[in-house]
């Protein structure tokens, strides 16, 4: 290759990354909608501002402590990156890849709180959630990304040595969504439920407020998500069709088995397009279109099953479904890309079923552990959880100070 | 070109693809919004789940029939993409070009049912809608389809021979526009009125629910729009800066000329700008922008005037009006192509205003053909039409089990 | 470089600078959305009106006048484009880059009367307010955009030869934000303050209506904003990773400081987002991204205390705080990209604190200058105000005969 060439190849992988990093930041606007939607009227200004303000936080952290923990010092140090980010070279030479692979990796790791967020939702204190998720993107991610696609790579160099390949995590089903989903379902336990949401022991819905935001929020989601599964591939020349349609097709696997088996229900149809999504994104590379619709179906009907037994049967509640959806789903997508990977079912083949299974599970067991430590602590300190005054009167009057509609608000 | 070069052409291509591709996907949503702030409160959710309905079905009917039927399962062979889809090697190979540009095609087709969705809003059974959809635009769009832009070329042939010229349509004013909007006709009338839209043979409007809703849909659809227009050069190669800017000029005829044709109406005026949009998409590669800016004032004319004579005359109960928009302003773009194609108005030349009356009037006597005979086999086998009770209580609970702000439906 | 090459070169470049240009497009929604969130329900079909007439105004007195008074009719001459454009060998011949750069400058032109929009909302005149931004995107924009960016240099030479260097402004923080930002504030004073906006000399805060609205506008513009500052670059073969990076910088900076400073304030956090990436714009290309993130954060700051002092001490009724969020953000931006350019704060060098200071004055100057003739004019002939009745019933009603709600206006 000449050197117009590599120049240009270059500049063509900044805007490739970029473009993905700016589609994935566009997701949370979807995260903030998702969750506006799905709360009460008195609780939408306070969904709004945990998904920016999580964003903000973890922005400084990844970039701080995050991604060092990932990829290391260095990664920045051999790429000549951090001394050329000092002295300010880096814009020139290379174009600024490394900080915009840097942006790229933080938008999944902010992830990592919003996805939370939905679960916690309508009764948390601010700063707690807040600073929790700071551990969350800054320290429990990176830690675990570190070993699935970072420099700690002794954990894949043992499953490959044990198992003949490494764990298969193309653009996160388990390593951001499960990570993101299992962290929340201790966070969820010990703040315990929503004042009105079980009465005697029996579980009454408490109605949802908006579902054009909610839908709105998930369409956000998915069309950012092609640039969260595409542009995985984090080289223009890496980039891979099949990721577009895999994503596609699970998306859609999980909208068809949503309206099928919800009975039309617009919640279940909007939130089993992400159901699908999510757990496709371990195997998109790697499975066939059809493979990837099966996937999405069986997520789209994980999430509702374990989404009624977890608030009926286990009376947690979780807001937004978080853990069977970001959790069950991200988990079941490693494993499914280890079974529909296989080429006897059309896939590229290169996985092995016991190391994602592997891989999948010692995520859930990470995020439980750690979310259990932090919550533990935090609720032991600061407490977690708002005043039953400040429930009552919504976390928008109580932290913001002002409501979703302050117009309506007003006495004529 | 060396072979570096060609790989990186490659790549690009598929990014290019796949931008267009979730660009269109995208406008989907704002489809929803569209017909969400259009319809009354009480069916909106029902406008949200048959838009992403819609677009799961249409993605499996169209990967599994609409594509062979327009470019044909030799297609797939000849290009060994088949094959290479089975056994998985496409993603590594050729980049997986191929998936991503039929991903792109269905994206086309997918309008198909959800243009139909705007004009039979508020009254018809979920099922047959869901259904004529499948076949809109697994079927008949594909047909028409294979004719214009695919494998069967002998109507091109033959307008070659007899006028000199194809029919020209470059990013689908008629094959993908007008026919959903002609499609929808037969289904309108058909399904019949809206209980109270007419009394005593007066039009009485049936006030829409929420204007900001409806901007926002326009607003994402226009956005969108430009890789609908744009990315239908399918090869980067093949981009022109000329379609970009006259998609953008047709827009702004629409927008101004519906501002002072409709008195400032904010409806007239956000749909204007899809007015424009539309009638551009068949001869935004071969006419000036000068050309462009006409045509989509004309546009929005047009739509405005055969929107109220649709409903004042023709006492035809299309909610959206997409008989006027997507029918009249698409059949338009195609006869305008002809015109303002021509050198001696600032075209660029080589299309034939014959050709483009015949292709654009072929496509509405189609799809008005077409959907008669599939709605009247619906009317009179499964029925068309919700019970008078689940119209009055709305396609939301009737249907759904759920209204759009269920918080608001409660009893303090 | 070969020829193939320069060929695949031109047609990245001419996607670049559509996806940059659609991005922008596409902040317009987010202008919409902003202004609709902070009105009252009674002014927002006005606020959505505004917005996309503007845009269509702003398209044809940019590509008429605007861009020819920046960048000279010789510039189009010299480029054959001009000539190609008039016989439509543009599109073939250069893949349409001039169309598609005349484009994405348009989008930064428009801009203007849409900032300007959110300072005069709610008791406005259409048509004054439509012919004034016409002027704005036309005539007054394109002036200083001539002097900064075009090609009338001789001020730029003028301050190398002072300073050593020439007025340094990336992607707008001046030239187009503070431009907008100082031309509203003259046409707000001449407008007056809102009915009961104050009350024996003390300020009352009009309630705004909808925030979850208002911080869609906020995400809209944040998303569309990575195009405005990273496609400046103009050829892909300028992109730099900085530029991406800084934007997240100073905008995380922004939302973090305005969460503390306004005390977790939903309307301040999304507006400090956009503070810290207006003040950004000048910079980006050359501040070190600590430095962004610092900028960011001063200028969500500037942005809470002065809108404060705006309303409480100059009882300037400014809706939306263009003054302080457009016109201050942006005059400190480019004063800010004189000091964190500095290689000694980390900066890449070759600014002037001297030049910066010296053109962010004269824009200031200039704008309040321009815009006290301009809009003192028109209020002396046609009027700027609606009548107090009119403003009463508000301006959906009075301009557009709709209400943004009609469904919930019937009585039942």
């Amino acid at each position: 290759m000449n050197e117009a060439m590599q120049r240009f190849t270059k500049s063509a992988d900044v805007l490739f990354l970029m473009l993905g990093a700016v589609m994935i930041f566009s997701m949370h606007a979807g995260f903030a909608f998702l969750e506006v939607g799905t709360v009460r009227k008195k609780n939408q200004v306070n969904a709004l501002v945990k998904i920016i303000a999580d964003w903000g936080m973890s922005t400084v952290v990844y970039f701080l402590i995050g991604f060092p923990i990932a990829y290391g010092i260095h990664f920045w140090m051999n790429a000549g990156s951090l001394m050329d980010l000092i002295n300010g070279r880096l814009a020139v030479g290379g174009r600024g890849f490394d900080l915009v692979r840097c942006f790229f990796l933080l938008s999944f790791a902010a992830c990592v709180p919003a996805i939370i967020s939905g679960g916690v939702a309508e009764r948390m204190k601010f700063w707690p959630q807040f600073f929790a998720g700071a551990i969350g993107a800054g320290l429990i991610y990176p830690l675990f990304e570190s070993i699935s696609w970072g420099r700690h790579a002794f954990a894949q160099c043992w499953l490959m040595q044990t198992f003949g390949a490494t764990f298969h995590d193309y653009a996160g089903s388990v390593v951001v969504h499960s990570m993101g989903g299992w962290l929340a379902l201790p966070a969820i336990i010990l703040l315990g439920q929503r004042i009105g949401r079980f009465r005697d022991g029996k579980s009454q819905a408490i109605p949802i407020s908006n579902l054009p935001f909610l839908a709105l929020g998930s369409w956000v989601l998915a069309i950012g998500w092609f640039g969260f599964n595409v542009m995985s591939a984090q080289k223009l020349e890496a980039i891979s069709g099949l990721v577009a349609v895999n994503s596609l097709f699970a998306m859609v696997g999980g909208i068809l088995a949503g309206l099928v088996f919800s009975k039309r229900d617009p919640g279940f149809i909007h939130n089993g397009a992400l159901a699908g999504l999510i757990a496709i994104c371990a195997g998109s590379d790697v499975v066939h279109p059809y493979g990837a619709f099966i996937i999405g179906a069986i997520a789209s009907v994980l999430f509702i099953t374990l989404y009624n037994i977890e608030a009926n049967v286990f009376k947690i509640d979780d807001v937004l479904g978080v853990v069977p959806l970001h959790g069950v789903c991200g988990t079941w997508g490693g494993v499914a890309a280890g079974i529909f990977g296989k080429t006897i079912l059309g896939g590229l083949g290169g996985v092995s079923l016991r190391a994602q299974i592997f891989g999948s599970c010692a995520a859930l067991v990470y995020a439980v552990a750690a979310g259990t430590i932090l919550y533990a602590v935090l609720k032991n300190t600061v407490g977690l959880r708002l005043s039953e005054k400040d429930e009552l009167v919504g976390a928008d009057i109580a932290i913001h100070n002002i409501s979703a509609y302050p117009e309506d608000m007003m006495t004529p």
